[in-house]
This record gives structure tokens, C-alpha cells and sequence, in this order.
């Protein structure tokens, strides 16, 4: 699939500036906003404009590439320590995907390689750059989908939680991917979405991505994907996650961890579509990442309808962590690990071409 | 506690009517809506102005009595075949709760007894009983508050879901009960509140009277109770039921099931306050509780919010089963019947004085 060929473009490079779909309003609005410059895209990536781990790296890449962009006039030592700022903007903007921190290493090390060259020269290859990571995200979730897909019966009936999906990703989806995958491949599938609080990625996200797709689509709220399963009526899980650790520990959305040990009490598998660039080797396992805790309005309602009694106090992680004796296979780009460990993973790493 | 000294009159006689707070815009607007017949009760508690099943049970025996009252002028023949129609509408107001079958049933047998008295006789035995319940909800609540306090221990951490408090009841709760209870004895507990989508009793109702009762409580979505109990920062879990089956299985608010499974792989407790009403010994196991389904809307939203993507299907079942193995210990107002079981149930019957 070409680039342009994208049902749904998460991101979008436009007269000079990133396009982003803006999140926090669909399904009921369908509209993009302009960035021109990092600290714009770092708080586009903040505000939740754009979410999910792989989508944030290539917009962190673009954000890069925009300030570069902003900034080629200025001298050298102003242009360096802008665009280290930018990079400092960027990386504060989500503790928890380590995607992020990927993408950014990424872009650094090809501006690294660059030294000697004039600011312009740099701005139009961070760009590059970027365009190549969106266009490698999709080959990359495309490969995942294939692997993914095997694993799934015809006639599946699969539960996912959040949304890995186009929306999340640069226009193919990690979890959603597998299920547009297998379907491409002619499988029928029906997918159970969790609605996923508090920002509802699921009832608004991945019901819409599935409804585009003409995939059969049922939405629950968090707290029935028990009896979903207690009734025989889910298959399989499959999610994405925001960061594996290198014992195969996955961070995801919230909630994933409950989903997990549900999944584990009825012997359904419980797969993570995973791209490599969220295995964080430096991190041993799940008890080493960070959890971010967002704004208790988020738990108190949604958006202006805040609906729970005054006074009360709030927690709202964004993630947790499902230990890795829960996860049945990691699906990766290069193929499928059963029953992730470090010794699997490592493997994996070492053998890289 | 005298019933006049009730702090949340959730159910209320007065000027003839049954007065009943409205749960459905709670905490936003505090105000009671005004019963005169059997078909109004009947309405009331199938769109949840009042829900919980011990208060819905209570509504229900007034909702006779307020229907017995109404046709005190009728033949003889009218008078019955009304209070019959009475007792279907109230019946088939919602399917899982047995304390309204239970209510319905008690009320049935006082009017069997009084063959030969007059419609009005009748109407007035009739409302004695109903204030009889109300006031035996109450006593029998705060014997399980006693019971369940003996629990909890001093600085308990305790997770609930749902509303089994005051709102849920006649004034005082079961699992909130057993909280107020616990806060009488001179123990400090705090509570942590699911928010129990898609009615929200977590974070509008069971927030709301712990917040009046000064009890410290922390609102979570339904999806973050296995990351606090991950994290180690829940001690014990306290729910309350809408029917136990005669094996022990319990049937509640949806999501009671998952957090039980998390409960059982933390090893942290998980209770159930349950008035003997709610045992139904004529059903051998949870899988012969109905369990009601409701309208869509609910899991697409909440009230006039809705923000599900359109063309997605909806599941939207109102309750749970917990099988008995993941169930520490049955509160009742009787004792506290750890690892409950056919057996241990039959016998408790058996005892009755």
C-alpha cells in the first residue's frame, strides 16, 4: 500500500506544516490541525491530539523536522540549540511509550551524521527522515498484520482494548492492523472493542476505524469484558502496548492488565501486536517504566460534562503493566515470540540483519 | 437509628406519596419525584430513579400499597384484579435483583391473611407492612455493618463497586453500611470507587454519600482497579448483591466479576454484604440468575452525551455472576459465612429462629 493510499491519515505533511487529525474530537468531528513547530507538536502530543505509541514517534520526527525547518535562518549555534530544545519539548511531552524516546534517538542520530552541512541542508533531511519513519510505520504494521493474522481463526471473535489502530500508528494500525490484515486475507473476524476510559479510545476510535472498515464492530464498557469471556463469546485479545520491557513486561493502555488476567483465567491467548521500536531493552522489567498520571477531570467526566460527586479525590493512571507470563505472544515485524522472556527477546535483538 | 434520623432518605412517605430521590441526576441536582400508583413505582425502578436491590424491593411493596390505596373505592373484584396488575407491572420492572420477588412475595402473603377485611383495611395493612420493611432494612443493615467492620482492619484500603449504599437502600447501605459501621466503631477506612460505567453509581452516587459521611474516597475508572491493587494500595474488596444463588454464586452490578478475579490473584479478600432477602435458594447456581440486558444508549454515552462512533453494536448486560470460589466471605445480617456453599447456605436457612 502506498502511502497516499491511506484510509485513514493519522498524520499528513502539507504545504510546509504536519497535519494531525485531531483526536480528542472524533468521532464526532473529523478535522486536522496545522503544526509548524516542535513545541506545537509536543503539545499537540500532550493534549492527546494525537495518541499511541507508534504515531507519537513519527510526530515527535516531524515535530524535529519542523523546527529545523522554522529555524534554518538562524545562525548555527542558535539552530543546534534550538533544535536541542526541541528535542528536550518533544521528550517531555509522554513519559510512558517509549516510541518516543526511539523516534527522537533516531532523528538525533542522523542530524549527528550531518555535521559540516548548513542548516537548510539539515532541515530537508530531518524531513526525509520523518517521511521515511511515517512510510516505514505502515511497511512495519503491514508485516505485523500478516504475522497477526495467522494467529487468528476464521470466524474469530477478538477483544481489544484501546486504540492500536490507524489512529495510532502512521495509517495502518498494530492490533487494528492485524485485524484489517486478516480480513484482507479473507477471514471473517468480529472485533469487541472496551470503550476504554476515561478518553473512550475505544467507543470513539477504534468502533470508528472498524465501522470505516466494514468490520463488525460491538462496543462494552471496560468492566464487561469478564463476562464477555465467562459467556464463550471472545476468542482472542489482542492489544498494542506503549513500551515491552526486555523480560516481554507490556505497558498499555489501562486496563490491559485486567483484560490479561481474565484472559488467562478462560485460556483465551492473549496477544501484543508490537513493533520493535517499542521494546525498551534498557528497561529489565514492567516495575522500571514509568506511569504517567494524567488530570482527574479525565476521571471526573468527559470533556465538559463532569459528572461525579464534588469532593472526591481521583488516581488516573494512563497505563499499566501486564507481566509477561501473561502475554501469549508478542507479534512483532520479524515474526511471532511465543511466551516473551529476556532470553526470547534478546534473541530477537541479537539476531537483527 | 430511628428511621426519621436517616441521613439520606432515599425512599420516603409523605402527604400519602412515596417520595423517591432521583439516582438518575444525582449529584448534580438533589430532588425527589412523587408516587402515587403501582405503574409509577413500576416505571421509577425500570429507569432507575431508584436502584439497589434492597431499596427496589421496598419501593415495590409501597408501590402495592400506594396501588391498594388508590382503588379503596373499587368493587371487591376491581380492588383485587388491580392489585394484581400492581404486582405483575412491579415484577416486570427489572429481572435480576430477587429482592423485589422477595418483597412482592411478602406483601402477597400479608394480603392473602387479611381474606374477609375491607379494600381500605387492606390499603392501611398494607402501608404498615411497607414502613415495616423500610424500617427492617435498616435495622438489618446496620447488623451487617456490625458483622462486616469486624473485617476491616484499622487504616483498611478498601475498593467497592457500584452503589450498595444508602441510595441503594433504605437509608443506611450494605457494602456502605459496613463502611459507616466501621467509621461508628472509631476505624479509620478509605474507600476507592469504581466509577461502574455506563450508570456511573461509582463516581455519582457511592462518591457522593461517602463524601457527606466524610469517609476519604478516591474515584478510579472501572479499568484501574488492577493497578491499585498491583500497586498494593487496596486491602480488601466490599460489593454488595442483587441475588446469590443457593451454591453461593453472586450476581452483581457489572464488573463485580472482574474485580473478584483480580481479588483471588492478589490474594486480597473479597466481600459481599448480603441480607438474607437477596439468598434465593430456589436457584442452584449464578448461571440460572437472568441476567437483564439494557438500552444501548447507556454504553454509547452518557445521557444526552453520546460519543460512540455511529454503526457500532452494543452489548450492554447489567450484571455479572461471581462464582462462590472467588467469594471470602457473605456478610449477613445472621453472621459471616466464609467460603460460601450450598451447604453452608442451606444450613443458614435452616437456623432461622
Amino acid at each position: 500500500m502506498s502511502v497516499t493510499a491511506r484510509k485513514v491519515e493519522t498524520l499528513r505533511w502539507r504545504d510546509g506544516k504536519l497535519d494531525m487529525i485531531d483526536q480528542r474530537v472524533l468521532p464526532a468531528v473529523f478535522e486536522y490541525l496545522s503544526y509548524d513547530s516542535a513545541a506545537g507538536v509536543a503539545e499537540g502530543i500532550r493534549s492527546m491530539v494525537v495518541r499511541g505509541a507508534p504515531a507519537i514517534g513519527v510526530a515527535a520526527a516531524y515535530g524535529l523536522a519542523l523546527e529545523a525547518s522554522r529555524l534554518q535562518g538562524s545562525s548555527e549555534n542558535e539552530f543546534r540549540q534550538g533544535l536541542e530544545t526541541g528535542i528536550e519539548l518533544l521528550a517531555a511531552s509522554r513519559p510512558t511509550a517509549v516510541n518516543l524516546f526511539w523516534a527522537l534517538n533516531r532523528v538525533r542520530r542522523v542530524w549527528s551524521g550531518l555535521s559540516g552541512l548548513g542548516n537548510a541542508a539539515v532541515a530537508v533531511r530531518l524531513l526525509d527522515e520523518a517521511h521515511e519513519m511515517l512510510a516505514e510505520d505502515i511497511r512495519i504494521n503491514r508485516a505485523m498484520g500478516a504475522f497477526g493474522a495467522s494467529l487468528l481463526p476464521d470466524g474469530a471473535r477478538v477483544l481489544t482494548h484501546c486504540n492500536a489502530g490507524a489512529l495510532a500508528t502512521a495509517g495502518w494500525g498494530t492490533a487494528l492492523g492485524v485485524f484489517r490484515s486478516a480480513v484482507e486475507a479473507g477471514k471473517k473476524i468480529s472485533v469487541i472493542a472496551d470503550e476504554t476510559r476515561p478518553f473512550l479510545q475505544g467507543a470513539r476510535l477504534t468502533a470508528w476505524e472498524m465501522v470505516q472498515e466494514n468490520i463488525p464492530v460491538t462496543l462494552i464498557t471496560d468492566n464487561m469484558a469478564g463476562f464477555m469471556m465467562s459467556r464463550g463469546e471472545i476468542d482472542a485479545v489482542m492489544v498494542g502496548t506503549d513500551r515491552v520491557a526486555a523480560n516481554g513486561d507490556v505497558a498499555n493502555k489501562i486496563g490491559t492488565y485486567m483484560v490479561a488476567v481474565l484472559a488467562k483465567r478462560h485460556s483465551i491467548p492473549f496477544y501484543v501486536a508490537c513493533p520493535l521500536s517499542t521494546i525498551d531493552l534498557t528497561v529489565p522489567d514492567g516495575s522500571a517504566i514509568p506511569i504517567e498520571e494524567r488530570a482527574p477531570e479525565e476521571v471526573l467526566g468527559f470533556r465538559e460534562n463532569q459528572w461525579a460527586a464534588q469532593g472526591v479525590s481521583v488516581r488516573n493512571p494512563a497505563f499499566d503493566v501486564t507481566p509477561a507470563e501473561l502475554v501469549t505472544a508478542l507479534i512483532t515485524e520479524r515474526g511471532i515470540i511465543y511466551n516473551p522472556s529476556s532470553e526470547s527477546l534478546s534473541a530477537l535483538f541479537r539476531s537483527e540483519p
